[in-house]
């Protein structure tokens, strides 16, 4: 992956190429085995995958450009893994990139045109009112939910590659300005440029190209979101459930056999939302968990142990495969000062579109396995 | 499909739900056993086929958003078939919808930030210098190459969900207003609002679902443009080529065995490029075949009896997917007044971004066989 971070004198096909050349000389790989690509963005324009392969020499091969909104990254190693069980291609890679600075401004919103989303129903709104509702069920204090971030960006500060580098208090939390009551500044994830890519092969195709350093894609499951499956809970997300359950079944696990992973931190009670709702830790009881350290690198289950969104940054097609690549770094050993000893089962979970609602998000969980 | 043309109070959502539920109807099948689904689409922003499955009652499924500017549809296909050939999925959608006259103005370019572009190089600038150099190389006339939007508004004629239903003469396409000379109003396909789904099946669902009406997809392939494939003609498309040649080889089959194809006429010009880069014509030689009618339905090989983009009309993503369409209707037998006797062998051909250069293309084939 690329730094994370502003990057004003670049572009997303800038940023995608340099990931996709770092992901071919980290599988020690001739380019040129590369047989089709997928490429993960939302606001880049039209073909940028295409011009991503034009800029390091592999214009020709199939691509797809994929879009999930936030999951759109994940999206893309999912439609990979795909083609490469379809018997089509034995290597494809999967790029994910945005250079959000130059495309966006202001407070996401799902759909432009949505008229609740017009009057304030922005992203960090009911996200705000996701928290408030939180803490009104479980009995969260603020201080606990600060901790969020804290963590976070404590672990952001030992990746070199994070948007953030400084370690905040709860106090900085608390202080820093108000987004949408209760949420602050450092509880929204900021606006990011950045890109990601991974390589993915075939059971074959690894054997003669992976050295042993290939990590197992167990899982990697996809899902909308419903009528069925969101009914009107603000403090669950049935959407996350579902599709870790997919998620769980193919990879022949439970919750209780991962090792560490990377959730969706847009905000930071989304981290709440989505570990609870992945089954890794019982309604009500992450934010005491946190407390407690439970989370933290060396914890029971280190979660975003890159600095997830919050510290590492959100491009947001960068992101679903940024978490991978955290993933495999993590499996492999390779993380340095970040670590997490004798990692065997790592999990990503992206979301993405409409934060409560029954159109318009998309949900990935992937299971990799050492 | 639905009707092609100016829906000015609908939307794309809307537009993709009544064509997804149209192919359900016309599969015979209860919805509920689509396990999956591909969106393609261009301007329609995020997560616009979550909010299709929405509508349709259908929210839950997996679904990916694919973009490859005016493949887009078409790649929804080959992903969808990839799905199903993984083994992850047996009955997949895959929806193609495009509410053009609400997303987009003026010429299309493939790229905003293009400098060549921004002084004039937008799609009819580079396809007006390609008819120009067409012209010049192979002798073709200004009349000559007036006879395709003549055959293909006749063909509309015929097609009850096409935007246009008037012929017209070359005169009319002669005296219609400049756009880039050489190229004129009738030359250029419209900007339309449309969407088109299909249903694709393994081999055991169809036996399950399919009543016997299922028509084989035997390749649907992709590549993206290229410096190796594309250097520097005008008049020949080694994109195009080499895609089908993918295509031939998977199904089977030659240029040869094809029995009639839906092009993408973008320009009058560009049916002429298509098919000759297919293979179907020798190179040079297809405007005096349609001056012969080789090309009418009835003819040798009928190009376009869909009416093709000029006649049926271009909603960027629903395009590919109507190609398909036809295709099916077509070797079912149903097509009515523009019915193709004993058609066995179909081809469909999308290409979208860049027209000439060597980044930023994506181009598609299908062929579908009964």
């Amino acid at each position: 992956m690329t730094r994370f971070g502003k990057h004003p004198d670049r572009d997303a096909t800038d940023l995608g190429a340099e990931a996709l050349l770092g992901a071919v000389a980290d599988a020690g790989i001739d380019a040129r085995v590369i047989e089709a690509a997928y490429c993960g963005h939302v606001f880049q324009g039209m073909v940028m995958g295409q011009r991503i392969l034009a800029q390091v020499g592999l214009a020709g091969l199939p691509l797809s450009n994929v879009e999930n909104a936030c999951s759109s990254g994940a999206t893309a190693i999912r439609e990979a893994s795909l083609a490469v069980r379809a018997g089509e291609h034995d290597v494809v890679v999967a790029v994910g990139a945005e250079h959000l600075t130059s495309q966006f401004r202001g407070a996401l919103t799902p759909d432009p045109s949505d008229p609740e989303a017009a009057v304030g129903a922005t992203m960090p709104g009911v996200y705000a009112m996701r928290a408030r509702r939180y803490m009104e069920e479980f009995g969260m204090t603020r201080e606990q939910l600060a901790l969020i971030p804290v963590k976070n960006k404590m672990n952001a500060t030992l990746n070199p590659l994070a948007h953030f580098h400084s370690s905040i208090t709860v106090e900085d939390v608390l202080e820093s300005r108000a987004i949408a009551d209760p949420l602050r500044l450092h509880d929204c994830s900021p606006v990011t440029d950045g890109a990601a890519a991974v390589i993915v092969m075939s059971d074959s195709a690894a054997k003669k190209y992976a050295n042993g350093r290939a990590v197992r894609l167990a899982a990697s499951t996809l899902r909308s979101g419903s009528v069925d499956v969101e009914p009107t809970s603000m403090t669950f997300e049935p959407l996350t459930r579902d599709t870790a359950q997919d998620a769980y079944e193919k990879a022949g696990i439970g919750p209780e056999d991962v090792d560490f992973c990377e959730v969706h931190d847009c905000f930071s009670i989304a981290e709440v939302l989505r570990v609870e709702g992945l089954g890794l830790f019982p309604q009500g009881e992450y934010p005491g968990a946190v407390e407690r350290g439970e989370a933290n690198i060396g914890g029971r289950l280190p979660v975003n142990p890159s600095g997830g969104l919050l510290g590492k940054g959100h491009p947001l097609g960068g992101t679903g495969v940024a978490q991978v690549v955290e993933l495999v770094r993590q499996l492999r050993g390779e993380s340095g000062d970040r670590q997490i000893e004798g990692a065997r089962v790592g999990l990503a979970h992206c979301r993405g579109g409409k934060a409560v609602g029954i159109e318009g998000a998309a949900c990935t969980v992937q299971v990799l396995i050492r």
